[in-house]
Formats: C-alpha cells, sequence, structure tokens
C-alpha cells in the first residue's frame, strides 16, 4: 500500500510548469507543480481539470472573464473551455485530471510535458 | 466557474466521519471529513479511495497490516481490499473517490453517509 507525502515531493519540483505525478485514483492522477509565469491558452475537449493552490496566487484566464485563487482554493476547469494560468510570483499547486489528458490539449509548446516526462521522475 | 476554499470548507463541518462533497471532477468527487474514534471495517469493490492528511493522523487498518498517516500523506486503498479507518485523535482528510462509491461499502452502520446526505448540505 503506498503513501506518499505530497508536500515532500512539491518541494523536490525544480522546473516550473512540469507537473510530476504523485498518486493514482481510479483514472484520475493526482500532480503537484511550481507554476511561474504563463503556460499557454488551450483546452482540454474531453476532460475537467481541478487546480488546488497549496502556496501563492494563480488567475486563470477565460477568453471573457477571469478568476483569481489563492492558499485552499479549489478550482474546476471544465473541459472544452478555453484557458491560460498566469502567476505572477511562484506558485505551488495540485492538479487532479484524467490519466488521459494533456498537458497543453493540442497545443505543443517548448513547456509542453508528456505524460511519460511527468511520470518519469518517480 | 465555481472556486470554493478548501479550508473553509473543512473547518465548517461539525460531525466526525460525515463527509462533505466540496468538488467533483470528472466522474470523482473530492470530499472534506473530520474524523475521531473508528469507522466500520469494509471495501469498495470497484473504486480505489484516496486520503489526504490535512491536520493530525489516521491509521488504516488492513487485515494483515497498518498504515500510519501524517499531515501532507496521501494514501490510496485498492478497490476490493478490506479497510478501517481509525483516528485516536481529531483528525482532518480530504478523499478523492469515485461518485459511485459508497461510505461504507456495502455495510450499513449508524454513522453512515448517503451520497445524498455528502452533497446535501451545500
Amino acid at each position: 500500500m503506498q503513501t506518499t507525502n505530497f508536500l515532500n515531493e512539491l518541494e523536490q519540483v525544480t522546473e516550473y510548469w512540469s507537473p510530476r505525478v504523485v498518486g493514482r485514483v481510479n483514472d484520475q492522477f493526482i500532480k503537484v507543480a511550481k507554476l511561474k509565469g504563463t503556460l499557454a491558452w488551450h483546452q482540454h475537449d474531453d476532460e475537467d481539470e481541478l487546480f488546488y493552490i497549496v502556496k501563492g496566487r494563480l488567475v486563470i484566464e477565460y477568453e471573457d472573464s477571469q478568476v483569481e485563487l489563492n492558499e485552499g482554493d479549489i478550482h474546476v476547469v471544465p473541459k472544452g473551455i478555453m484557458h491560460n494560468p498566469v502567476a505572477e510570483e511562484e506558485c505551488w499547486i495540485a492538479l487532479i485530471e484524467s490519466v488521459t489528458t494533456k498537458h497543453t490539449g493540442d497545443v505543443v509548446i517548448d513547456k509542453t510535458r508528456s505524460i511519460e516526462e511527468q511520470l518519469g521522475e518517480r
């Protein structure tokens, strides 16, 4: 029976925008990441994506609005909705998303990490 | 786009062993609960169940072993495995489990909460 310390895993992350898989429950991965700057406008056609703010502040930009998230906040980006995460300062997060979810949807940029890369450091 | 503060939700829980649904991502509910004492031996035939320890200490008893969980720990109870959570002192947790998961599996005790009750206070 596997146990992982969530905060230890987060502390070990050294690269921004590079999620690390720390657990799986049913068909969902639990990931941790450190963010600073912006990722890319993208959407996940078939999968919701949950953001949990561990430390700092994150803005999720939508096409016609934005949501500001602070420590302890949970926010779900619904499937099929264009969004862009922006962190002015370093922000620590957890993500819950389907095992099939692609990092930046169908957009591929330098920051895009494959699921193998997200699993790779374990 | 809904945002929930996870810690505020947990603080509002007044009853031990009574999970409160605070979010949903894909086919999984995110729940918070306060625990003290013991629940019941049970299993979920088809669903894994993830425990995240927000505060305190929780022991998950298995038939031939046990796991001690402390603050920040994530632990997944695999589907089909008998288990019994025990909290000697008050413990605050989050759960991630399928929307179909029954609180105490096929065991029904006074502490058992239906999914409607788990959703009801929102």
